[in-house]
Formats: C-alpha cells, structure tokens, sequence
C-alpha cells in the first residue's frame, strides 16, 4: 500500500522525523514516550472538552441561550409571499429588521410588503426568479445600491411535487433541484462574501423532516432537503475550519419542519396529532424566529422529533422503522 | 387551529365515530376503554418487535448474513471504466454475473471489458453520458435488446469539485449535481421498473462519509452526497410503503467511502492513519461487493466509522467537533 505509506509519512511531523533523522536507539525511545505522553494529553483534552460540552448543552436544555436582536439587521427571505416565509418577514420586522422580501410572485410579495407597513416594520420587495442565477447577481447589486448589505439571509423558497419516484417528470425533479437547493448555492455566493468581510451575518436553510427521514412520494424533494443539510454542514465547518480569518460570527441556522399547512402538502396523514400535529405557518414561523434569535444551529419543528430522530439515528436501521410504522404518517401522493 | 382538528377527524376511525355518532355516555366511556386496551396492546407488539429486531441485528454483529450469489445477474455499473467501478466490475464478473460497463469514456471502459474477459468473464461495453436523459432511455433500450434486463443498478460514477464554496463556479456546481445525483435518478426512472415488475432487482448508490458529515472544501459535493442517502432512503420507505404490492426482493445499498485513492481526492490529510487509512479502489471494491451479496443497507468504508457516527449523532452537535477536531482530517482545497 504506497499510498497510505506515503501519506502517513507527509504528515504527523514527529512521525516524520523519526523515519528519517539519524537518531540513537535512545533518542528514538525517548521521542516514542514524548509522542506517547503528548498523544494521551491531547486525549485528555478532548476528554475534558467534550464533557464540558456535554453539561453545557445540558445546562442550555433548562436555561436556553438569551435571544439576540435584530434590530437593525437587514434580513433578506426568499419566498416571502406566502405561508412561513411571510411569517417570519412579519415577525422579523417586529423586532426591528429592515425585510428584503424576496418572491417570483409580485402580488403575494406586496401583500407581505403591506402587511409588514401595516405594522410600521420596514420592508423592501424585489421581484426575482432564484433560480436563474444572473438575475441573482442583479439582485444583489440592486440590494446593495438601495438598501444596503444583506447582513441575515433566509434561504426559504421551496417546491414539493408529491408523488411515486416513477410518476415524476423530468421537469419537476429539475425544478425541485434548482429551487430548493442549488437556489440556496447561487445565494450563498453572492450574499456570504460581504458577511465574510465583516465576519458578521446569519444564514438560515430551509430543509424539512424529509431532510432528515426518507418519506414515500417525496423521493426527489427528500435529496434536495437531505442536500440542504449537507451545503450547511459543510459550510459550517468550512468557515469554523478557516485557518486565516475567524468567521464566528456568521451564525447558520437549518430549519426543519415536519407538515406545515402552507399548500405544500395536499394529503397529509396523521395517526397521533396530539404527538405530531400540522402545524400553522404561524407557529412554524414563532419557531424559526426563536431558533435564529438564540443561534442554534439546527432545529426541528415540533422539536420533539430532534430527539426522536437522534435516538433513533443510533439504533440499528430495522428498528425506527416499526417506530415509523406504528406513527404512521406521512403525505399520499396528489391526486 | 382549524387544520388541526379537520386533520384530526380525517384519521383515526374510532376517534372519528366518537365524535359524531349519537353515544351514550357508558357507550362512549367503553369506546375510549376499547381505543385504550388496542392501543396498549399496539404498543406492546411495536416493543416486541423492535426488541427482536434489536437482537437479530446485535446477532448479525457476530454472524454476518450469507452473501447470496449473484451468478446469472445483469449487474450495470456506471462509470466502470476507473477506480471503484472498474474494481467492482471485476469482482462481480469474478462471481459469474454479466457486467454492463458504462462509463463516458470509451478508453477506461474499455480496459474494464478486457480485464474481465483475460479473467474468463462476461461483459459488454456501453458509452453514455449519464447526466443526459435522453441518451439513458436509448442506453435502455439498447441494453434491453443486446443483454437483457438489468438486475442490479450499480450508480457509481461521481466527480469532486474540491475548493471553497466562494472559488467553486456555477458550472462544477452544477457538473456536480448532475453526475452525482440527478443522474441517479434518471437511471432510476429507466431501470427500475422492470426489477419492480419481477420483485427482483438490487440497486446500489455511492454516497461517501461526505455524505455523512460535513467537509470543508466540499461544499457541493456535500449537498449531492447527503441527496444521494436522502433519495435511497425516500425510495426504500417507498417500495417498503407500497399497499398494493411487495417489493421486498428490490435491496438497496448505499456505499459511504471515506478517503479512497481513486484520483478524485487531490490533497488528502489524515493524522492517524492506522484509524483512517487511504483506501486503494480494490479495498473499498471488496467492501461494496460484500455489502451488496449481504444485502447490507448502508456501509461506511471502512466501517468503524459507521459506529463513530451513530454514537456521535446521538450527542449534542457540539460534542463531536472536537472529535473531529481531534482526528484532524479531511481534503485540502486542489492548488
């Protein structure tokens, strides 16, 4: 294996050394128990970290992190128009947040727009395809000329075509692609940069409980919401791994709900609602909102089935699944 | 909340008949008395089974599952002509199945058909372009006529874009999407019926640990390998969920390499590499054609990281950061 011996070799600096150094049988013992007492304190490390970890994020169960303001900030959202994404504009301008609404839909997006003057919140409306990605980059300079720096972005525009992999065209699988994740990429290329730059914004991803259970007649929308969370996770780790420039203060919130009553969802199936109910996307909305104000990097709603999801996750695969039946829920195809 | 309730009323059969039929109250008392024993009753065998499960799969722990022959299958696998699918290809034909190579390029495709037929084996080489809808159902139709019906799907092809998201151009992106997810999902479209018309058939897809975790410099490639465990997880609950027919001989295999020397991976970091070693393509092939024979759900290579992250899902996200930290690997951005 010349691969692997060659690699173990370009790193470990110690490792290095002593392949190649001329060193005494001596030396070579001495540097084996040096490497050895620095490999078991960086355990040790670790260790104590983790731990610390551990009875913090127990600690923020009993007393939650303190929300933040967005006084102040501007927050742009995709798919402002409608269902959770006018909701949470709404709630946003609330608090203090200068909304860039964002839709391919002029007349919902100026009702969210009115909505939000209604309550004295300030709001902006752009009309833009996310989708195409030119008209992206004009909207972003239009942005900047007449508002300002985007210093929050809710990447929320979804489509969820509901049926048998089989019974899927091409047409809506591409579509539910280029709306639901590759909108977010396009996005994040022109509105990160000028975060980056000040080491200060929030990116907030839409993806769903699909993104993080495989549903029936959902077989394309579950790799888009499933490609949501990996785009956030590795950008997460992207920026917190930057060696040159510290980028924390660019928070990433993923959102995923279970059904929300937005129209989305045409035949949804509940055993239990009083365990899983549809939710309104005004409730959705109080969640989100909650979730961005206290930086938490990925939530479910309702955020019983974090826990469900988590636990199950660590089972043999066979074994949620019973679970998944007994719950029985879910979305039949659109007839 | 309306919805709620409307949703409510809509499932559930004997809740349904509570609320509208003319009940006495001793009538309606026995009714929730009868709702309550069946549902104690629902829980105790989903506590049986998942009990049993539990055992059967800590069992299979010790006595793995005997590998079924796959002698007489008509194994397709993309991208044969390098690395993992040419090293699958040969061990497949090893074991008497008829491989159909596909790969763009006819060269490496077709020193895979030569390798296997010097080792006595049965193969036919097809040229296509997989990301190209059109061309797959004339591949097909072709392949129908020429081999016969495909019985295993192996979706192997994938490319690496491997940079910041901000240096990464529309056309990788998009490149990236379209091998290494949508191009599943087309060969799915065109291959998956007939092994759903027979109940006979196994479909394998390469995800990656990218597809498990996030990496820097992988930021799309991260999205399209998550989509790839989101798609096969969606279709798996789909044919499982499916009321009028059965499905069960259809297995589904996803392959979550980690670092494997195929030319993909340009600038590999691994600290410990006795934990997490490169893998040669024929290390990573012996894996995937035993996982496939066991008609294993989803395998890391190498598998320890399968427990690594089922325990460190199961902590807050946090916890295993540092662990990550710790292990310090991952892929530099190309030079």
């Amino acid at each position: 294996m010349a691969t692997v011996t060659g690699e173990s070799s370009k790193n470990g600096a110690a490792q290095n050394l002593m392949e190649k150094a001329p060193w005494t049988d001596e030396q070579g013992i001495a540097m084996k128990v040096y490497n050895g007492i620095a490999l078991a304190l960086e355990i040790l490390v670790l260790y104590i970290k983790m731990t610390a970890t551990w009875l913090h994020c127990l600690y923020q169960l009993v007393v939650p992190p303190e929300p933040k303001s967005v006084n102040g900030e501007i927050i742009m959202i995709t798919g402002a128009g409608h269902g959770m994404g006018r909701e949470t504009a709404l709630r946003f301008a609330r608090l203090g947040g200068t909304i860039v609404c964002v839709d391919i839909n002029p007349t919902g997006n100026q009702e969210t727009v009115d909505l939000i003057k209604e309550q004295k919140g300030k709001a902006h409306r752009f009309e833009c395809d996310v989708t195409d990605r030119e008209a992206i980059n004009v909207l972003a300079e239009k942005i900047r000329r007449e508002v300002g720096e985007v210093t929050m972005l809710v990447n929320n525009a979804g489509i969820m075509p509901c049926k048998p992999l089989l019974q899927t065209s091409e047409k809506e699988i591409r579509a539910s692609f280029e709306v639901n994740i590759l909108a977010h990429l396009w996005l994040l290329q022109a509105f990160l940069p000028s975060m980056m730059e000040r080491n200060h914004g929030h990116i907030v991803a839409m993806s769903s409980m699909a993104g993080v259970v495989g549903l029936r007649n959902l077989v394309p929308y579950c790799a888009t919401k499933f490609a949501v969370r990996g785009l956030m996770e590795a950008l997460h780790e992207e920026l917190r791994e930057d060696k040159l420039k510290d980028y924390s203060g660019i928070k990433l919130t993923v959102i995923c709900p279970y059904i929300v009553d937005t129209g989305l969802c045409k035949n949804p199936k509940i055993k239990f609602p009083s365990l899983m109910k549809i939710l309104t996307p005004q409730e959705a909305a109080d969640s989100i909102v909650d979730a961005v104000r206290r930086n938490y990097y990925e939530i479910t709603i309702p955020s019983s089935l974090y826990y469900i999801n988590m636990i199950c996750r660590a089972f043999p695969r066979a074994v949620p699944l019973y679970l998944k039946d007994f719950l029985d829920s879910g979305l039949e195809a659109h007839t």
